[in-house]
């Protein structure tokens, strides 16, 4: 591999302090709007077009040439048309030979095209050099300039030496070029712009769905009941007695589901006797959205904290405290402390904001910037033992709270259990497990499979 | 050092664990600091200095010799004297042929000269092959080891090479390397160091500008007019309840500039029926102001949140709720719950709190690695769509709170509004106007002047 | 431009969409982790081993041959075995010549050996091109999928061209590669792993030792004082009214001791006349650790703030409350609105409110992301100018709120102060001695120090 005849120096701009030419072929919306940006930032711009006749929409210091003349003014060429008329292109490959050719383009669907566009362009042009680039923005953010959003462009290549020529121009441009390596990546880069929160689809409808099943659930025991039975109106629970039900139910079986595929695996790996065969894809996929199941748990808990703590303001509660005081003070007593409710009350709350606390803290963690800089055992030690804490404590805080409803029958209107009942199975169930699997003896013959050791070697050829 | 038969192998330090030996121009304060920091790592430094006195300053590991013998002992050269004094370095051009030649040097003033230092320092020196670098850290933060805050060093240079062996130095000091391309970048990082958030001075003062003209009022209405026509002393109500008149006041009007420029952007794109036309100026800058605009606005809801949950424990609202159940007990009845107002007041408080909450939402996806890990798309739905819809809750939480007074002449004092009626101005403006042009006759023109069409081509012209 | 003789792009996977062989020697739990999931992405692996039968651990779509022969099929070896055994690898220095050798291990302890392993290899095999990588990732880690955590791989070495391969390797798994730099960062990158939270350590023990200390002093003051000589049961005060009690004056002293070390500094400074002496060591690592103290101060604040909005909620409180209410009402009377009382009521919450808001603030920009997009003027401007002004709002929020007791005898229980008394200590003495040292008679000379003036040059020699 000789590489000193070559130098690196010859892909810097020089010196004297001017910008390369670069060459846009296709006029369309993104190829206009990008050499607008071009120009705005110091390089002349070629347009490579069909018809070399000067449209006014074309921006008024750029050239307008046939193709091939276009792209012999120029080192770098920016391929701004559709894939479908890639094939356009195959004539001018011999001119476009040792040139940079630099592939924008997106698809509208996922996995469109067996290949990706640039690796279907690098073979129609085989002496060219191709870099994507540029997919991920948008034509109207480059306009406006309203990039407070990503500037962050995916580059990637075979070629270093067009890569690094074209992460210049990015550079230029105020946008932050990011190295994606070698062309094969393209396929990914392609299908990044596509996406729409790809992993929180499945939390979120889980979600969704949960919580529409609970409020139909309080709306029975809580207005309707009421309603039917007490003939009270309590038809304003909709607004923030119901939601502060629904919300610490939701945050306990969210948060029970973070921690539930990995007891589960530990099952199935105990069971198996091995590491080494694959989990069944539900079970996968589970646990692949943790992060944003908990997530979704901590707005809930967080929602739930809120609700609780407006709860003196709410012109409802201060109609019932006051009638309470009202009442005492008419049979002229006072009721003395009651020291249970007191340590009752204290206990739950005062649980409640440490699981809540704990709960941030992990939340906090699993933001991007905090999460690269802890190091795979800080990051076990947050996710997993603060984990835990967090669940015992939000599971302790459900159990105080409703301990005493539990045997009474008054709380089960219609023969169905209140929902923070509901809510304690997940988490408990998780936690037992658990508890059961940091025995010793079942501890220790998981750690050696998760080590690599196979209990039944010969079953797995 | 003969660098055209190298190999990238050449600058990478050998096996042999040895640094290179680092040569300082210059002998000030920073080149002092940086001296220091090099040999604690490891890096035999000398120094080049007008008079080889060994002057007792100069850390005691350093060699000091005059300029020229300096260079040649090492391959890299930092130059830590100022601008104004470069000129004296023509002479050693010859020497410093092929060297690496550091610019550290910042300016005074934003763009103080027409070229930054660096393209200066490699005009004065076409052999040399200069990069620029550690402008961005302080002597004493390198002095004292009090790096936690920005650990990056921005690297630019046009030759490569040159660029690795200084970004090997950077790491070597616990500093983070950050390429910024070529030299042409110099300018933008010798005024990165200049800068005080130059982005949030217009949306802080225009809020320090509100908040005082708001105070004033609420002054005016809440405490002048009560001691003036009604005899009562509430001065303490500038501690909290007029502040927490004014945080919701300006969380709205804020919130509701960051969308006034968007919707105004698109009445001028409809209007002129091009997007090939610049926006007038104010409108540029101010779009480039709306994520600062509102972070402030998140900034005054979450101290509206605060103090309106803080207002149950305040002397002043215990002795008023207790004065209104005393004086109910001493009448001897009870007053019937009030359904309306159970329903208002829950139904403001869930508004508020839903609004608090996306409003939460929207503010942590711009945290720099959050919005750096979604793509355009993502960004999108949550700054627009969440937008608005935090927009919408906040503006119907006002309504709601404050729905009552709007035709009761006693909330007129002096004829004047109360402030939350002036706040809901700009908001109720933006929500109607967004809402005329979500109607497909106005969306679709704009979707298509958006996608780069023309109603009139011949005026671009 | 040619580049058909240089060159870079050997290295780059060939656009036939192939992806290399990559050989691993070593047949362990990681060995086998990481064959696994480089199959899945598509590289051909080949296993070397001193037994070359088939072992049915290994993936089946791998090769196993012998050492020699695998490296032979492969430009990139990785060793995955332990450093104890690499001396076997010397006899195949000759094969390994030229080639991409990748070491993956880590130590058990911190600087375990006096090089670092990579080091170690490359001085085993002279003519291999050594590169550091992977040692950060999990083998668990990789096998699941669950890669939430860091998907950041430190990747260095002496040869770039070897370090490119590697790291193309990396993103192709789905990891992302850092560069750190030569060899020589070997050994910070094999600390790494090992560390938990090393920086967290000394604020962590300060502050549980605090906290239990606090704990009893409250416990005995609060709770067995009032058992002892007032008969009363308080007992449920160390769920909520204690740890309410402690977290402010924890929060207190802790931000107190941020900003102490920075003024001790300073006295030292100008003590001694010179910057270019070092600090005691004590003081230079109390200094790296103050971001971590400020951030377990604002753990302890918000905990501070949640218990406070808590406290209508409380069963207790209500029932003080509803107490206070009905003794009123059977008295015939109504205290009129103590004007004082309210004033300082409200004065102190808000004073509390503006100081966490502060704080919370400093503590936004201490996130990474965050810290990262500001330079260092910024960063001052915020740690500093905000975090005094957050020190003096809780300093006064604290005295405004005791401030009446200071002189009542009847707050000394047992003649011991109460908590927030002790808690007020440290935050004066900074803020008192801050004050001094801001008068230009001191600010000058200290400001002349630390541009690098020294009063006895003659000293330091």
């Amino acid at each position: 591999m000789n590489t000193n005849s070559s130098n690196m120096m010859a892909l810097a701009p020089n010196t004297s302090n001017k910008r390369e030419t670069v060459c846009i072929f296709g006029t369309g919306d993104f190829g206009r709007a990008l050499g607008h940006k071009m120009i705005q930032c110091g390089y002349p711009v070629v347009y490579g077009s069909r018809s070399t006749q000067i449209s006014n929409l074309i921006p008024k210091d750029a050239e307008v040439l046939s193709h091939a003349e276009a792209a012999q003014k120029a080192a770098i060429i920016i391929i701004a048309i559709q894939r479908q008329h890639y094939n356009f292109l195959t004539p001018l490959a011999e001119v476009l030979r040792g040139k940079v050719v630099v592939d924008i383009s997106n698809n509208l669907k996922l996995n469109q095209y067996p290949e990706s566009n640039a690796e279907y362009l690098a073979q129609l042009l085989p002496g060219a050099r191709v870099v994507k680039a540029f997919n991920t923005v948008s034509a109207w953010a480059l306009q406006s300039g309203a990039l407070d959003a990503s500037r962050q462009v995916f580059v990637c290549g075979d070629d270093m030496e067009a890569k690094q020529m074209v992460m210049n121009i990015v550079r230029a441009l105020g946008l932050t070029p990011l190295d994606q390596g070698s062309l094969l990546a393209a396929q990914e880069i392609e299908n990044y712009p596509l996406q729409l929160f790809p992993m929180w689809k499945f939390p979120v409808f889980l979600s969704l769905g949960l919580t529409a099943f609970f409020f139909l659930y309080c709306l029975a025991l809580d207005v309707i009941y009421t309603y039917v039975y007490e003939n009270n109106n309590f038809s304003f629970f909709i607004a923030i007695t119901i939601p502060n039900r629904i919300c610490p139910v939701m945050a306990l079986i969210l948060l029970g589901l973070v921690y539930l595929p990995g007891v589960l695996a530990a099952i199935i790996q105990l069971y198996r006797g091995t590491k080494y065969r694959r989990f069944p894809d539900w079970l996968d996929k589970w646990m692949l959205c943790r992060k944003q199941l908990g997530l979704i748990a901590l707005a809930f808990a967080s929602l739930h904290a809120v609700f609780t703590l407006v709860s003196p303001i709410r012109s409802f509660v201060r109609w019932r405290t006051s009638k309470g005081i009202i009442a005492q003070a008419l049979n002229n007593k006072t009721e003395p402390l009651d020291l249970t409710n007191a340590w009752l009350s204290d206990s739950y709350l005062a649980l409640g904001i440490l699981g809540f606390f704990f709960f941030v803290l992990v939340g906090i963690t699993s933001l991007p910037s905090v999460s690269n800089s802890v190091n795979w055992r800080e990051f076990r030690f947050v996710q997993s033992k603060l984990g835990y804490v967090t669940l015992i404590l939000c599971t302790a805080h459900t159990l105080v709270y409703g301990g005493k409803w539990f045997l009474s029958p008054s709380a089960y209107r219609w023969y169905l259990p209140n929902i923070y009942m509901l809510s304690l199975v997940v988490p408990c169930a998780v936690l037992v497990v658990k508890f059961v699997l940091i025995f010793p003896c079942v501890d220790k013959p998981l750690t050696q499979i998760r080590q690599g050791w196979e209990r039944n070697p010969k079953y797995s050829e």
